[in-house]
């Protein structure tokens, strides 16, 4: 029964608010027009309050991934070494991206569930004075976890090292302060807390990343931030944008304005305790070990049935699509997105779905338990 | 916070899908093409289908309550006796229309919360012959509490009077037979069960009453069904047709059909139920009197709280907009609407906004408990 009301609460793409569908229906403009011009300098100057920066954001067309090798192509000489600090799957994907650019990666991994320690960090690298950058994930998307990024690259500046993030999952959702916390690059994509559709990849550089990046002679051309850079300095792109796209960044970046970015943050602390509340009220396991890393963006929980049939009740019987595992965690979770356009109702309904659709396949819960364990955090919370 | 995605759950308008939207960003058309044409007879053959109908349906740019005027204007000579049944305050509006036009109205008045009985309709028809027509609502929107309109119909029709049905708040939600039943007129609007914006007035007339229309000497131009007629039959509209409704609409009608009109009155029947289920664990009172006549579009609670306070709490606290009561019901009840676009779900987070709203009032209220009785309806449906 109307399935095409489905609710999304996967970790991205996220649901789109309708002000962004009603801005992608503008006419098309020529991208070499004034009215372009306008729109890059409203869009470009609100990133720069969302990122928590006094440098320019670039924004090309692409994807999350697309950010992973622009950090790295403009910032390493061919050959040199970047440790990549892993904590889940989209760290293990950053290291296959470096591998295939040619770089050496040294790696510092962690098991599922766990967040990374900067005492690590910094015995990897004393021990190896010739890493020129460390990159790390914000938020792991795959395991529900949200590194220390303040402390991860306060030691990696002790270390004279660059400090290169991914924070596709994190960025509008979960605090981040690139200036003040010493980012050189900071990456993210469109189809997450940003609340668009896929299909950009958002980039900012640090002064000292940009220097590196104008010095840098590693082959490149498509992720050139020397090129976005001198394009941006004239309100442009060097190479066509994505118009309509650029159209749905400036209507969802108007409604981060109207909330307020820290509120924003607080929206999404709210989400993830309801979140936890909900799910251990359930009787279940969190896949991060320690809950003072949990994210705030999704929740990765241990399944208690084979998660594909959990999800599929879930979806097919109650109108809630939940998120599986990736990679190896595919037979041993599910998660839980609760970021960009979504709401405390949103994180309700994906418990209440959770408890009848676990009912349904015959394990035995308390429904009702979780939706109003998390009930009651909101309201200690209103 | 994201205060616009505030969740719609009054009796209409009702919230549109984005289907209806996307038909409604289609480019103006010449309304007496062949476009317009091929619209028509697409909307008028599956606007059948919904009336349970072999007759035509007529399409008006206007509101349910234009339906009110057509109803007795194109089957009423002027100075003729109407029966207006009124269980509730649309009720109460009829007959004021009826008076406005220069009607003979008698009256077969109900307390709220109560649904219209045929043996009461029997005994005033019995004592007056003279009356022509009897006029009712199918479900009242203002007290939650649907007509048995199958009896009151063949009622009527026993002492030759017209059947003349509004079913504003009920077509497309609750099961209605128009040809089998005997219905001589019976009108909607676009923003109900239809799941469109506001700005339709729909109408159906069955053959008598269409040759009564024919022979009508009562002065219309507007809500003429003789030149409806006439224009029907030509697919096209006596004067201009609100054509972007008619693509929403048409879209819209393109969802009931995939669903199955009988699915629509089945997840309808599950909404009210979990609603009901709901409220009463709350240890909150319906308004219907007798729970077999509590409609399954929209719920009326009796408010244990001032009821402005509540919906206030439950719209800016909890992201849910309830219904307040109508004319004197305004201090006494709230209203759960649960018609059209709205899914299981959206009644889970109605209840949950409304536990939380009294929580948060001070009133003593066992949060959870609505909402996990709601959930096990739906388990026992599922």
């Amino acid at each position: 029964m109307l399935k095409e009301k489905s609710l999304l609460m996967i970790p991205g793409p996220t649901p789109i608010p309708p002000q962004v569908v009603a801005a992608m229906t503008q006419p098309m403009i020529n991208h070499r027009g004034e009215v372009f011009v306008s729109l890059f300098k409203e869009v470009s100057t609100s990133l720069q309050r969302l990122f928590r920066t006094e440098q320019p954001v670039y924004v090309f067309p692409g994807a999350g991934s697309g950010g992973w090798e622009a950090a790295l192509v403009n910032t390493l000489e061919p050959g040199e070494i970047v440790l990549i600090v892993t904590i889940g799957d989209f760290g293990d994907r950053w290291v296959k991206v470096a591998g295939a650019l040619g770089y050496t990666v040294e790696r510092l991994t962690y098991e599922p569930g766990q967040a990374a320690q900067p005492a690590d960090l910094a015995e990897r690298l004393a021990a190896n004075p010739a890493i020129r950058a460390v990159a790390f994930q914000h938020n792991e998307t795959s395991t529900g976890v949200t590194n220390d990024v303040r402390a991860l690259a306060a030691t990696a500046r002790e270390y004279g090292a660059l400090v290169l993030v991914d924070s596709v999952s994190g960025l509008g959702a979960l605090p981040l302060e690139m200036d003040a916390w010493g980012l050189d690059v900071v990456l993210t994509g469109a189809q997450k807390a940003l609340m668009c559709p896929p299909g950009l990849s958002v980039i900012a550089f640090s002064e000292r990343a940009r220097e590196r990046a104008f010095a840098c002679k590693t082959p490149r051309f498509f992720w050139d931030i020397k090129a976005a850079h001198n394009g941006y300095l004239k309100h442009q792109t060097p190479y066509t944008p994505a118009v309509t796209e650029w159209y749905a960044l400036q209507a969802a970046l108007r409604l981060i304005e109207a909330e307020g970015v820290e509120n924003g943050w607080k929206r999404h602390a709210l989400m993830g305790a309801m979140a936890r509340a909900g799910v251990k009220a359930m009787g279940l396991q969190l896949l991060a070990t320690d809950e003072a890393y949990a994210s705030n963006s999704v929740t990765a929980v241990v399944a208690p049935i084979e998660p594909k049939i959990l999800r599929k009740v879930a979806r097919d019987g109650f109108g809630v699509q939940l998120a599986g595992g990736q990679a190896k965690l595919e037979a041993t979770i599910f998660r839980i997105g609760h970021l960009g356009y979504v709401t405390p109702n949103d994180v309700i309904l994906a418990l209440a779905a959770t408890e009848m659709a676990l009912a349904k396949a015959g394990y035995p819960v308390e429904v009702g338990a979780g939706v109003k364990a998390a009930m009651q955090v909101w309201l200690e919370n209103a």
